[in-house]
């Protein structure tokens, strides 16, 4: 840590800051500038007390810290990308991942025939909310227990690998016995226990990016599931909250770009929230694949209009058609591989 | 709904978008305008489908709500302002609550000798966390059932009341064995599986507004408690995430008033959490006041330079003394009593 | 516009409110839903009194405007896309632009190296700032002058067309003799003075969108330069202010694909302001390209370290030689023919 | 600047570091840490080159600044808190200063109607705009000079002192002919070209933070106009731009504390432009008086309904009274006197 002192601060006062410093369990190491004095405090931050709360001290200015939190989720960490393996399919490390499917699971007649045309088109990965985090209460919640047997009647009937999203530690189990990838949606990015659940489980996890989450603090929340045992976990960049009202979120591609250069975890991104309108998935997943994403997590209903959730961003199965039918050249210069 | 057609929408497609309003039941009613077509989509929309899908048609260039999502959080839906009676301490009406104490709970010292030092300057709430939800997973997670043992001490030695936070739905009852009120962060403000659990319990629940919980939707996130069966409902504003550094948050004094005008219920301020710096605290407590706050939140702790969590906006036992004599002629001004 | 009453307004206020409508020059006609009514304001709206006002009445919950308030700007006003001609090179309708070169203009020296550099491997105009709008005073302003005379010379010497920036209205016919276009920067993005001076000149003119601009304000300030007879009008996304601190700002690409179904005008994408990081601009200029733009605007500069100004997000030769050879298959997919 | 080397740097590329810092003027102070080197440079970083810039370096973690970049505008340039005098109504020091009128100049009624109103009630100073920034070409652009003329028949009649905005450079000479304060809004906030023709003018400047600016860029475009020469600058708070949209900005009163913190500046409050809410207008008075501001700008008009700008925020003459009204025990208590 890097604690800096205000201008013309006595030397008892200096003395003090260094001592608190010791107190604290970092070894001190005063600079003296020409303007400002600065206590470098030397020792690994992630064993030791922060110092941030010197801050409170009246001849201190700023206190900084030098390293970077997470540990796990770092480059640092590993050598090379993980893959995530999905029950064979592999994500990560130039294998790229479609996922696409319903908002939510509506009915059987909905999933299955959504089902079909995302795996006719290349789809490994099935998406569909049995459980659904709604804004309001009075909006459809989701068919529940229903919802992830129709899902498992469409893992049989096509073979397609299930991502489900699960919003209780107590239907982590229940969701895991179908799901193949538990799916944490941004408004439990920061739900610590939920995350913890997750780990336990051992299942791969999709974990998306809060809605206002910085890159440090969803990447501090895969730490949460790798610290606690578990190593299969993807990144979901998904938009995040900004002053612009033409999209319902502002999607970071650059996030993108970002968490694969910190971390080794395959990065997947989601268009259909990411940006909350159906007419601009097709260019997002371009850009996206562009900008060296893992994956891609689709919205796709056989008739958006009449949704039970989210329509305005779920495309139909034409413009899925030609979405996937533009990839090819940007896999391509991308180095990835639709298995 | 009022569904805003594309200018120059053909007849035909105007037709196609009244029959989808019709169908998905509502009564349509077209208004033909200079340069481009409206149609009034006829219908309680808390009870209909939503028209937001309709976007997903090409000729429909934006769709627009008409009421207001929340009902029972609304003024509409009551008489009055509610008041919240947390074990014989009344909030709201006019009653103003003062709830203080350590961030987490840290050791029976540290906890005691706060509780009195707030109570002896006014206080009728103690604060203090048992779970902690914590960015990394390797910062302080709160000492969990110590700490609300300790809590319960410091309730039966000064006779405060006591709020703590629950972070998992799976506490609840155990929580609320000690705390007078539930109180749900920031990081959990849209986990409703929380919230419905919190509601079941009957408790009263202090909800934090999230990170960038638009007003809307924090007062949805409170009709989440509201609909489920329980009416003790405080609203807590504790600063959302903007781009300015000099600040943690944003403290958005002027939704105290907006959710105050919006709703019955009774608003909270968070100075500690609201801008994450000791020194603005005194005036912030001020500013709410000013504002219309029905209670403050305030993180004192006997050493902050060396607390366990979030140091940089405690304050100490002596500026919090200052911060309560400041206070009289704003509650005053503003029409509050601290009981 | 569409004006929202609140539930149960009593008939004779309803009648106030359509009275006033009349009043400011529309038509109005009332819509009786089952909880609100809603009074339609019939007339175009771009040449109306603005109805937002009403809001004032107190039986008035919202007015919603229904018409864009941009017109020339807009795909509606002309068919197919704009080309400007910047002196012989084309940008926009499948025509790319590489514009190129450092972000200040510092010495002869390292002008023309950087214009050699950049001209070899593809650009067709060369960028370098001779005013620069400076956070601090303290800080490099410019050459002024002289900067323009040493673009003046870069010009000559190697063939690349000028972009440079316009920091005042007295400066534009300075500036416009040595510049092919005018570059106007985000902090001046709605100085509509300026706007309307550059305008006059009829140059070609790069409008950055501003820190925290929505897109509509920004097609509204390329209204400006339109309605002020200025047709040659290049938008230029450079990122917009997030709570994000990874990233000096948050490269909004969905904008990119926004703009150009909004607007007939180009797209530019500048990815070095648009992240403030070297190593990112490679990346980045990948995912505009798929995203649709119609040139990048990159900072290039020999020495980066030493650079007099934002060194941190300039890339130097043998990095801008690396991005150019990624880009010829994703302009292929984006169907975009550097010339 | 504190230099931040990534973790396991080998020695070479610490001196690599260490000889460019010299190389850029600083004297060179590397930190050995358990985990990772810092290089701490000791010089003025006001009069040194930016080592931002050294971030493009491999072995480069991170550059923190030590240093604040204002001088001038921060309280450790003076003692004691600045008084602008306006012609005899002094602001800042306990000086409390209400200036009021209409946000537009309509006509000779309109603005003499407000003016009398608004000192009848108290108010020193006339606000009213001659040239208005509006954000589409097609909305009312102000009176011009004919709007400056009706100014100053109200100067002359009232005795009022005039605040009004001045939007180009070219116009400081003629807007100062009848102002007494120029006012530099929010859209204008870094034209750093109009802040130093403001500066040159010796008038008392009011200084509107930008929609995005942090607190320091702000201060820092003070800084433009004291190094300029002109020591009677007023701060002006008038909200950020966030994502919430039951307001049009969010107002910050915390930055009203921080700038009287950081500064020795008069900081003055816009509470019709820091919500956009005629209806939070009176409640964000005591707010901003209590959070600690030296004055209030606010928006009058006989009837805001039919205002040809921004009427839905602008109060009239009745809540304008209630308004004043509610303010003695807030400005009491705050150790403020209108004079």
């Amino acid at each position: 840590m890097i604690v800096i002192l205000k201008p013309k601060t006595p030397k008892e006062q200096v003395e003090e800051v260094i001592d608190e410093v010791a107190k604290l369990g970092y070894k001190p190491h005063p600079i003296y500038g020409e303007l400002q004095t600065v206590v470098a405090a030397i020792g690994d931050e992630r064993t030791h007390h922060t110092l941030e709360s010197l801050i409170v001290l009246p001849q201190v200015e700023r206190v900084m810290p030098v390293q970077k939190r997470y540990k796990l989720a770092s480059r640092e960490s590993q050598d090379g990308d993980t893959v995530v393996d999905v029950d064979g399919v592999r994500i990560g490390n130039g294998h790229f991942a479609l996922m696409a499917g319903p908002c939510s699971v509506e009915s059987e007649e909905q999933l299955l025939s959504t089902a079909r045309a995302v795996k006719a088109r290349g789809a490994q990965i099935l998406r569909g909310g049995a459980y659904k985090p709604r804004t309001s209460p009075y909006e459809f919640q989701g068919l529940g227990k229903e919802g992830l047997r129709l899902l498992d009647v469409a893992r049989r009937e096509t073979g397609l690998k299930i991502i489900t999203e699960v919003l209780s530690e107590r239907d982590v189990e229940l969701v895991g016995d179908t799901a193949d990838i538990l799916q944490i949606g941004a408004r439990n990015a920061q739900n610590y226990r939920l995350l913890i659940e997750c780990a336990r489980s051992r299942k791969p996890v999709l974990l998306k990016r809060g809605m206002s989450e910085r890159i440090e603090e969803w990447l501090l929340a895969a730490e949460y599931l790798l610290a606690n045992g578990n190593p299969n976990v993807l990144l979901c960049e998904r938009g995040i909250r900004t002053f612009e009202t033409y999209t319902r979120n502002t999607l970071d591609l650059a996030a993108v770009a970002i968490a694969k250069k910190e971390s080794h975890l395959p990065v997947i991104v989601d268009p259909s929230q990411g940006c909350g309108r159906a007419d601009l998935v097709r260019v997002l997943c371009r850009g996206a694949v562009a900008m060296g994403a893992d994956g891609l997590l689709i919205e796709v209903h056989p008739h958006p209009a009449e949704a039970l959730s989210d329509g305005q961003q779920q495309v139909d199965f034409e413009v899925f058609s030609r979405l996937v039918e533009d990839l090819p050249p940007f896999l391509a210069a991308a180095s990835r591989t639709l298995a």
